[in-house]
């Protein structure tokens, strides 16, 4: 059976660098069919969710789903359910992809981009395995509402024991082919959840993680080390709250948020989930400027993790490396290529 | 009436530097009465308890509260509600002090000691005010235990209208003395208690905030930008776990954590806590090399904000800024100074 990719551009530039990541996919992976769906705003305007079960189970049935990004302000007044947001939250959870993959690394060609001197991020390479599905993301009781005469909003943190193992096994598994370290991180001074986080990392270590080296750190020192010496960590594994804060944090001590893809994975069999750390940055939409590269990067991860296609992930990571050394670069990383032009240059050194 | 200043030097290198503040303390405002107590491990240790009643009703009583650091190794076995954490935490709930401000401010003479490169840093002066006695570290239910055959661990993130009303009207009041901008932080597009944070600040904001310019970000969205561009930020307004992250992730973009001192003030007339934004630091207590200048810092918030000696606390301020600009460093900033020899370098620039 021909393996099929599934295409969800959303919102903003989400169209534009996926457009760019489908050339490359039909030049490089001729064998693969590719598909097209909506989500976010774009399927809301279509069809009034942002997220429709038909096109959930499109996802489900695809060897691997490419997604842009999805909001925007044209969608600010829409009921909070009905929201881009909700239908990438919806998607996450519909395809139960649990571990969220975050690369931060550093092309050397853009070594200056970064906010920091350049011996602290030269080399950088952390690898961020946050879990996607679980969390205060999803936990009940949450609302809005009056409680003894107090208004009050509240969630709740909530992880059980499967949920934490199964994600801890990903960032064991991802460790064994890096430098084998994980850093696994919580609020276990402050939170229960911290704890249980804790205690079943710490003995899923003890079952899954043989050859790992593991260690425990606070969110607020991890946000504090990865300014100070972020190259001292390999793999970082956090939970959906945590995790969302500290992978962006980690991915701009890069410079180039334009150039970061992500891939969230599910058990096996399960589609996973592909897309650039970048929103869909309105304020650039429809102009051909955006950068392609996280969208092409983030190809190149559906290829390897999902699609089995290991060389030509490889083929495709040092065609972008090439085409940077080479000079192309879009806006955002100080040149003025176009965002047609990017995937131009990544092509011609293929 | 005499003010009362009382010292709670705690754990770790705590003792050491507080003693230093203490002798500044004695040189500047001789007419404060200076009283010491245990906190943290150092309590645990005499009284089997990390706070006892009779310390918090002397800090109920004292003008302001100067407190070292707490926690340490020493005291990892002891359990949970015991720990030297459980005593700060306790001091904070038990002093209502609920609005805890951390500077973060890079001084002229270290701008190179910053990660980030000296364009970024050089001039930044952000003022976080983290909401300090709610949140997801006191909400209830909390625990681990098992529901439906499951292990799982749980915490409530929940806050109430006068708490977020309370804090807000304090960020407002300190932008006032400031730029007079004010970002609130949460995460509204994923959690209930964010929205219900966003929208009582921006309630708060048209009755409380004349004069102050609002504008709200996600938590990920705001760990990106201070790594991006730190000095676009006046006042950042966050709840009790995302002030705990931004504001570590803050201070080590200045590079010299080891100089950030914080204030946590409650109601007029409750008296204020100050500490250094650093921990007990175990790994160098007792060598008597820790820099002190964070403690020293702390108790000129303390003058400035408790006891109200302005005048003192900008004198205070001058000479901290005097020592280092005549090179006095600890190890910490690149010199050999020890604790003792930086104090004394201050004292002679008072
Ligand atoms: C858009 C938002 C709901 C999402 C999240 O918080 O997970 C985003 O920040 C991300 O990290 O993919
Ligand atoms: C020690 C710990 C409980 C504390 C906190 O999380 O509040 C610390 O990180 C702080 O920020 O003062």
């Amino acid at each position: 059976m021909r393996q099929t990719l599934l295409l969800l551009p959303g919102d903003g530039i989400g169209p534009e660098v996926v457009a760019q990541a489908r050339r490359i996919a039909e030049a490089l992976v001729p064998d693969v069919q590719i598909e097209e769906g909506l989500v976010g705003g774009a399927s809301f305007d279509a069809h009034g969710t942002p997220l429709t079960d038909e096109t959930l189970e499109r996802a489900r049935k695809a060897s691997a789903v490419l997604l842009g990004a999805v909001g925007g302000p044209k969608w600010n007044g829409v009921g909070r359910d009905k929201r881009p947001e909700a239908g990438l939250l919806a998607l996450r959870k519909g395809l139960d992809v649990f571990a969220n993959l975050r690369p931060a690394f550093c092309f050397p060609a853009l070594v200056e981009a970064s906010s920091l001197k350049k011996d602290r991020v030269e080399g950088l390479d952390i690898m961020i395995v946050r879990e996607l599905t679980g969390g205060v993301y999803f936990g009940q009781p949450r609302g809005i509402d009056e409680q003894g005469g107090l208004r009050r909003g509240y969630d709740t943190a909530v992880y059980t024991h499967p949920e934490i193992e199964r994600v801890a096994r990903v960032a064991f598994e991802i460790a064994r082919g890096r430098d084998a370290r994980v850093t696994s991180v919580e609020k276990s001074n402050v939170m229960e959840s911290g704890l249980f986080w804790r205690q079943e990392v710490t003995l899923a270590h003890a079952e899954l993680g043989g050859g790992v080296e593991l260690s425990h750190m606070y969110a607020d020192a991890c946000a504090m080390e990865l300014v100070r010496a972020p190259k001292q960590f390999d793999v970082i594994l956090a939970d959906n709250l945590f995790g969302d804060i500290l992978s962006d944090e980690a991915a701009m001590l890069t410079g180039s948020i334009g150039m970061l893809p992500s891939a969230s994975l599910g058990a096996p069999g399960v589609p996973g989930l592909y897309e650039p750390v970048h929103g869909s940055a309105p304020d650039i939409a429809g102009q051909g400027i955006a950068n392609p590269c996280a969208a092409i990067l983030s190809l190149e991860m559906a290829l390897r993790w999902s699609l089995g296609k290991e060389k030509a992930a490889d083929t495709l990571f040092a065609a972008v490396g090439k085409a940077l050394d080479r000079g192309a670069r879009t806006r955002d990383l100080g040149g003025d290529l176009t965002t047609r032009q990017m995937a131009d240059a990544i092509l011609a050194a293929l």
